[in-house]
């Protein structure tokens, strides 16, 4: 399939099943609504599976890796090599989404997609690199069109194998020296916010550095000119390939009828130009938690989604992604185990 | 011990736990204060625990259960008998804690601390009954101060036969129809803030329920006129007995060094009257979520507690605190099992 037949490929939910999941809901033993964010997470699962009574899915996070070209400019506060050195780290387990990936039971799977260095091959590496870092989007395009598709069929054929392999349930993650760079100007383009309103301190510049991040990002906008109205375009000129990974990865999951829990800022930048490409991927994603990192709201609020988690997280992996899906666990068993009134002999006639 | 020997002995945290803590987190792969609450909550539970290293702890939510007379009053969505009903709904494992303890992975003990109900020896049943319900608050005091006291009594000892038995994380629950009416009442007393402004509708009353339950929270307060600095005073004259179980489990457990993972509007109303007893419990309690209960931030703000989880969750049970206990032991999975940058060979020299 190729990517215009994926993006149409993706159906609107139906109500049918939001309204018998509510059905049960309401018939198990508790007031009303009283689960919250719960019952609502359990509803949309129903209605994202097409099944009545979902099983707990198999879960993968996706931590796709790339450099950017644009680190030359001096947007972080790491040096790039680090990129590749955190995939190492990622590969031996030491990293912070291993560890809640453990927690959670999701698999990791690492994807390198654009890191500036040739990876041996290593179990838990999947090698699909499109380009060996973008190249500085302040001086012209950080990809060409032909990578950008590329980044985002990468995406969806990790979405197709997983779905194979009998995954239901993917999140997003990334690892990218200088990503929320790029990420920014992906925000500000779509959203038409202003780029001061969406560019943060990332890893955590100080305050010369992050003004010189919000001109690089304005700069680099204004040199490419972006169509906003052509993610593609967008995703070519402005990068970087994991972005393109992530947009990808929620097209096809969308198209599949698989959730995807979206990470941070990055990721959701990734998730901007896969519902920009199609509104309905919406209805599949989860928006794990709200980051730190400033502008991620803005992005939330443009599709419609409130975040699960408020842990004032900014590191993204899929770390937040993972700790988020234990509550999308935690919601289809409450849907799944709970008894209802009937079953338990509680009362349900209201006195008031 | 009796009561005021443990609330004297509830210990200060000490500031080198921090300190040590704080150094690890510094040094694990990752942007420096990247997890965000999540280093807040491991820094925290190192110097509850006074461990450089703490293991992952056994679990355990005590569900307290009663009665109150105030329910007839018509305060509540629900007839009274819905409580020991749900009681027998926990024991058999049906109901929404038990599924959220499962997840969780922590035990669940349900203690009949004062439900109107004579129940016959059940497995998973704790029988420290005081009261057979509390009496109506409206037209006299609920309990009286002996019965206060042994509610207080019952929550402390738990704590400790359960710290002998190896459990080193609690959480609070509860079970009682109408409980949110003296929850209020406790938290208008306590804060001093008007009635009002922390009486919400509990499992789900309408408006003019919700007036009615007003005017009987004041003038319960009125007819009893507890003096808001003697907190078993008004434990007495409020009620209800598993308010105070929760209040005496708080003292228990802070003075044992344990942190307590505190549940919803009625718990953080038990916490309230430890924390009036001895301002040092707040050191030991983690609000697990943001209720949907009209005032349980009032309560919250007053003893500086920041909620973990905001779901709009309203259950009780200990549902709320359950789910949070996922989240304590991801951040200490984070602090204990993380590579540091020289064990992952990642660069940790800042450029910006």
């Amino acid at each position: 399939m190729n990517i215009k037949e994926v993006i149409a490929g993706i159906s609107p939910l139906d109500n049918d099943f939001f309204d018998s999941a509510q059905k049960r809901l309401d018939n198990l033993t508790k007031p009303q609504g009283s689960l919250g964010r719960l019952e609502e997470i359990a509803r949309r699962l129903v209605a994202i599976y097409r099944d009545g009574m979902p099983e707990i899915p198999g879960k993968v996070v996706f931590t796709f890796a790339g450099d950017h070209g644009v680190a030359e400019e001096g947007v972080s506060a790491y040096p790039s090599e680090v990129t590749r050195q955190m995939v190492f780290n990622f590969l031996n387990g030491g990293a912070g989404i291993n560890v809640l990936a453990r927690h959670a039971g999701t698999e990791v799977v690492v994807v390198d997609i654009g890191v500036d260095y040739d990876f041996d091959d290593v179990k838990g590496l999947v090698k699909r690199k499109v380009v060996r870092g973008t190249k500085n989007m302040v001086k012209g395009p950080a990809m060409t069109s032909e990578e950008a598709v590329a980044c985002l069929n990468v995406g969806i054929e990790l979405a197709g194998s997983y779905y194979d392999m009998g995954y239901r349930m993917f999140a997003t993650g990334e690892m990218g020296i200088a990503n929320t760079t790029p990420s920014s100007a992906v925000a500000s383009v779509i959203t038409g916010k202003p780029v001061s309103e969406v560019t943060g301190r990332g890893t955590g510049i100080g305050e010369d550095a992050l003004k010189r991040k919000i001109e690089v990002v304005e700069k680099a906008i204004e040199n490419n000119r972006p169509n906003p109205d052509d993610p593609v375009d967008l995703l070519s000129k402005i990068g970087g390939a994991e972005i393109g990974g992530i947009a990808g990865l929620c097209l096809g999951a969308a198209s599949l009828g698989v959730p995807v829990v979206v990470d941070g800022f990055i990721s959701t930048a990734g998730a901007l130009i896969a519902f920009k490409l199609n509104p309905l991927v919406g209805d599949y994603l989860f928006a794990s938690h709200n980051s730190q990192e400033r502008g991620h709201m803005v992005m939330l609020d443009y599709m419609g989604l409130r975040p699960i988690l408020d842990l004032d997280l900014r590191l993204g992996e899929g770390t937040g992604a993972a700790l988020a899906m234990t509550i999308l666990d935690a919601a289809l068993k409450i849907y799944r185990e709970m008894a209802t009134f009937g079953e338990a002999g509680v009362t349900d006639e209201l006195v008031n």
